[in-house]
């Protein structure tokens, strides 16, 4: 897919994945190894969480997943510089996460023919279709051959 | 470590940790499934990576795990709502990365007397001090009880 076929509005969707304690636990004991994330007790007991939360990185990491799923068929391939990303709700044991990612806007590149960029949210909706987390992204795509 | 124990401009250390091709490989082929993250020489066909590139997601996640060595000790630990996160230069197999975060600013909540933000600077560096993630987070960290 090049720059050419994107158009603002257009939305591409990906998931399910399910997330159970033990995916939470096993991710927050390599990459966030806090009691809210590895112990049912500990986390009932935190001030802010109350119940076993997934990492916030593990939830970018699941959605991912589901972006090269939805959109991993552009040209080169989901390429982005990083955006702003905002974790809305908590993600729990049991949960079922889906993606819905929309095409905000295109911009040719104007010191390189060969390529654009196309800012995109991708939101992670949980089972009650609550957002539990946006990222807003700029992908680097190329224009069609001429 | 509570509210009252942050000023703007201190600074806390994390790391270093070193990433192997193998590390990019696992955790693309579970999180990020691309060729430029999976595969050498898909990799050096790509207009943009040139070479085995991490995933900027596992790049995230492996800052996690310092950010959670250098300020877990954060009253209620590391509590964010997420932020503006930036890619800067590709992390490649033999990187070693490290982490340096600093205090922006420091807001008392108006509404909640047990506890304010704090807006964080978490930067992911490699051996050559060259700067390949930021993250700027506001953080939820509790005040002194009184």
């Amino acid at each position: 897919m090049f720059l050419e076929d994107l158009v603002p509005g257009q939305r591409f969707a990906g998931g399910p994945v399910a997330v159970s304690a033990e995916m939470i636990k096993g991710f927050a004991a390599e990459y966030d190894p806090q009691p809210f994330h590895l112990d049912e007790d500990a986390a009932a007991a935190h001030p802010v969480f109350g119940a076993l939360a997934a990492s916030g990185w593990h939830t970018a990491a699941l959605s991912m997943r589901m972006v090269v799923q939805a959109i991993g068929h552009f040209g080169w391939g989901v390429v982005g510089g990083g955006g702003e990303l905002l974790w809305l709700k908590p993600v729990r044991p049991g949960d079922t996460l889906r993606l819905e990612s929309e095409v905000l806007e295109i911009t040719p590149s104007k010191s390189r023919a060969d390529r654009g960029s196309v800012m995109m949210r991708n939101a992670t909706l949980n089972q009650h279709g609550e957002t539990v987390q946006t990222f807003t992204v700029k992908l680097l795509v190329p224009r069609r051959p001429a």
